[in-house]
């Protein structure tokens, strides 16, 4: 009879939900009823925090049925030699091997540029084939040095990965530009603040990209913004107005190349507050040399290592390289480098009276245009037109990270009562709230609500208890993904509370009201929503509340 | 205009499609259009594929609803620990080892009988969080000795896998008649015959198992049945009535334990036909004695050793067991004991004049009830009624081969024309084919069907091809999953061959007779089906056709 009851509304979870469903923890993502910590970095999705996903990427779908894109499913495992032949396997510290029987050189992806280019290039042969979009949602791998907060940082990780296919940049370009529209569109309907930033590429080749990001103090991404003009960029990209006063007492600090033969010296002009320069290692270079710039100028410099390690190696190397700020060389010397780091209140590089300011972030999804950075090594060519040559694909990749935004926003929209889910990913929009004396397994047998409930179209003359709110949905009519709770232990009071925890966009609530004079209760948090409405209005009155979300 | 012609129906997949499918090879999965092989044992699903496995996700998540189970995604990673925890780390070769930098001894999971135990263990504590069922359809990894027959036996391969917890054996056996209903509905809506075996459990523990086959030549199982009754069963569970002539010149052959300490002496009768009796060597054992009945006598028995090993081991054996067929040994010796093979036309055990036959089948789907196998030794203990004193959970686990089902279907059902899905897993229920003169890109602009295009609700005056055929589809109203072949470079005659090949159930031809007379040809070569129909007619036709497959 219970599973009569929840036909109506959300006919698979609701009974084994309840089961599992924990008093869940408010702001704490993962000991709740959505997932659950299974082993440092390894996660599993319970029935509600699968339901958020499937939703999420519902609406994922959507969006690259708009840019005609087609889903497929690649396989998780990928091989060494493949890798090899794209010149990533060395430089992948986070790839995890597999040991079978045969020593096959299996790896667990981390990413499938490799297998997409190797696939695609055995079955596209013209240009007349394409565009061709292909995209997946699915686990991904990653030998996470340090798993932490929970779904933001897993070692198994659910994407979804775009791969774009073009035979020519200009083709590649305008794809580019459909991707990142689609991304604000998927973006917008989440209905959750992000910013785009201007990014680096990385180690995935190509050289336009962006990032999509969410403002979060849990963030571990900077991202630099203009308080004047649309200006953004990560860490790596911020530029800044460089004043040109030069100064003739510089801060130098001494570095040392990856492979340990160099020592890197690197001279900043010295700041003019001087109350923070004390203590002038290594370790808090950071705070007076941009890196990403040291970086750009010394290739092989090597910005992970730390103090105590380098003080060991420094006496050992043989050569010496120097780097050094603009200000303090001339301009045959190192032309137009700025290596100081960018600080809140930097004037933006892009407008005359704007400032720069920083916020922590959280990185949701990633744009890359490839070009032929994977296709040239991978030998995917295809016949274009005006030419008798084969040439290589032009490839882009886009990804979002589906666990990481699911724990994102999360995070990002608990408050002191509990989650709260953009509908769009809401595990149900709406929850419908009894009291015990309705519930399938309490021995009430009559309750004044009956006469509320003869207006159905039951065809039963004795409806049971299950029945009864089975018609009671069916009478109040709630056309939108609606779970019941109709557990028989637990009292409104509890109920009403779980609901919060969870984090359900919209609470119809039948209490005393809808016993006694046949109204309910919707509150919605996000809209400041708490009103009694007239059981036969309460459809309308949801969706209209449902539409402002 | 080509993704507004394809809205009406698929709207997102044909564009793509269209350029990832190649001219399919029948009979041959894994090289067409649904799926292809990247590495040893490893497949990648191409976009056909995925909609045949999200096909039967969705029948499947549906039988699992009826059963109140709920839908969860359980990690692929498991640790060594957790396995060693419940015995099964040993004994299991085709575990798959993770390396990673901490050596967490992380495996990829075959099953997730631990998983789930531990998970449920940590969050139910009593008898009224019961019945629980949960469900999860996800990739599962084996080191296959050797990869075959596609997705068949591969690596890498996707399952359903149900667990369900009571707290009684008397609930777990009705939770096990449950699902075993669920799955007879799962397969009848297939409409594929299959045969429901009584099976041994293997090392998953418990006593009480069933298997489901498709009968197949590609099948690795043997399946046997009675000519007369209902008597089915699989090779390791198969009884046979034993004819009680003794005979006093008996077959020996002379095998070893595991240990390679005992030799283990098999004695069983002289089979009447003498002249098969040639080459008595312990490879070809098989066609004389049953060897599971043998492992159940002495379990330590190797049965897989290769004659060569054998006979150079057995000199250096310290002990000696003899088994024997109850025809040579009087009853105290080995009371029961039939170590005979069954023989095609060997008497059925359950009914007077049945004799038995075997069929090769692949097996689709197996129901364990584990009783406390994984329970115990993790303790998974509850609360329960009438007792102070927890107790074990009582558990069943419910698996159906995903990629082997959807393998077994397409080899099962080709024809030399092609693949032949069942309707309800079919990529898509209809293709409708239009002639290049109907195609978004062709450079026609008129055709002599305009005028029967007239009477849709089309709002532009001047359609343009793309618009009319999305109007042609909206005008014959096909209220099924279709999708249009609406390529402009390939002929009707090649398009029909390529929907013949790709298999779907109903192929509706907008040909000459449209053009001339507004009627299309409907086909459906599962029922030999091939009629004209007139143009507002093909909806209530299409539907009618749907109904018998």
């Amino acid at each position: 009879m219970a599973s009569k009851v929840s036909v109506q509304t959300s006919p698979s979870s609701y009974p084994s939900l309840t089961k599992l469903k924990m008093t869940p923890m408010p702001c704490s993502f993962e000991v709740d009823s959505f997932a659950k910590s299974a082993h440092s970095g390894v996660f599993h999705l319970l029935p509600l925090g699968l339901r958020v996903q499937n939703k999420l990427e519902a609406l994922i779908d959507k969006h690259m049925e708009s840019i005609g894109a087609s889903k497929l499913s690649l396989s998780s495992i990928t091989t060494e030699a493949l890798w090899r032949q794209s010149g990533r396997y060395s430089a992948n510290s986070e790839l995890l091997r597999i040991n079978d029987r045969r020593e096959s050189g299996f790896l667990l992806s981390p990413t499938h540029e490799e297998e997409i280019t190797s696939l695609v290039s055995g079955m596209v042969q013209s240009y007349k084939d394409l565009p061709l979009r292909l995209y997946q949602i699915g686990r991904k791998y990653r030998d996470e040095r340090r798993p932490r907060q929970g779904l933001l940082r897993a070692k198994e990780f659910l994407m979804k990965d775009l791969y774009t296919f073009d035979y020519s940049q200009e083709h590649a370009l305008k794809t580019y530009e459909q991707v990142r529209q689609a991304y604000n569109n998927i973006f917008n309907e989440l209905k959750i603040p992000y910013l785009v930033a201007d990014a680096d590429s990385g180690n995935m080749g190509g050289k336009l990209s962006h990032e999509y990001h969410f403002i979060s103090p849990k963030g571990e991404d900077n991202v630099w913004s203009c308080n004047s003009c649309s200006y953004i960029a990560n860490e790596e990209l911020v530029e800044k107005r460089v004043d040109e006063v030069p100064t003739s007492d510089p801060l130098v600090f001494e570095g040392i190349s990856t492979d340990r033969t160099t020592k890197i010296i690197i001279a900043v002009p010295r700041p003019t507050s001087q109350e923070k320069i004390q203590n002038l290692t290594w370790d808090n270079i950071s705070s007076f040399v941009n890196l990403h710039a040291a970086k750009k100028a010394a290739p092989d410099l090597d910005t992970g290592i730390e103090t105590s390690t380098l003080t060991s190696l420094l006496p050992k190397t043989t050569q010496t390289t120097h780097i050094t700020d603009r200000r303090l060389s001339s301009p045959q010397q190192s032309p137009n480098i700025d290596l100081t780091p960018t600080l809140p209140s930097s004037p933006c590089p892009r407008c005359p009276s704007g400032k720069l300011h920083v916020q922590k972030a959280i990185e949701v999804a990633h744009t890359f245009h490839l070009g032929t950075r994977y296709s040239t090594p991978l030998n995917a060519l295809i016949a274009v037109p005006d030419s008798s040559e084969k040439r290589a694909l032009q490839m882009g990749c886009h990804g979002i990270g589906i666990s990481r935004l699911i724990g994102a926003t999360a995070s990002l929209l608990s408050t002191d009562k509990g989650l709260n889910w953009p509908k769009v990913i809401a595990p149900f929009e709406v929850v419908v709230v009894t009291p015990p004396s309705l519930s399938p397994s309490t021995s009430a047998s009559t309750s004044t609500s009956t006469s509320s409930l003869s207006s159905t179209t039951s065809s039963s003359s004795t409806p049971s208890d299950a029945e009864r709110i089975y018609d009671t949905l069916t009478s109040i009519n709630i056309a939108a993904d609606t779970i019941l709770d109709d557990r028989a232990d637990k009292g409104l009071g509890w109920k009403l509370k779980d609901a919060d925890l969870i984090g359900y966009p919209v609470v119809v609530v039948l209490g005393r009201g809808w016993r006694e004079s046949g109204v309910v209760e919707v509150q919605c948090r996000g809209l400041g929503v708490r009103e009694e409405v007239e059981g036969r209005d309460v459809g309308g009155f949801v969706r209209g509340v449902l539409g402002r979300l």
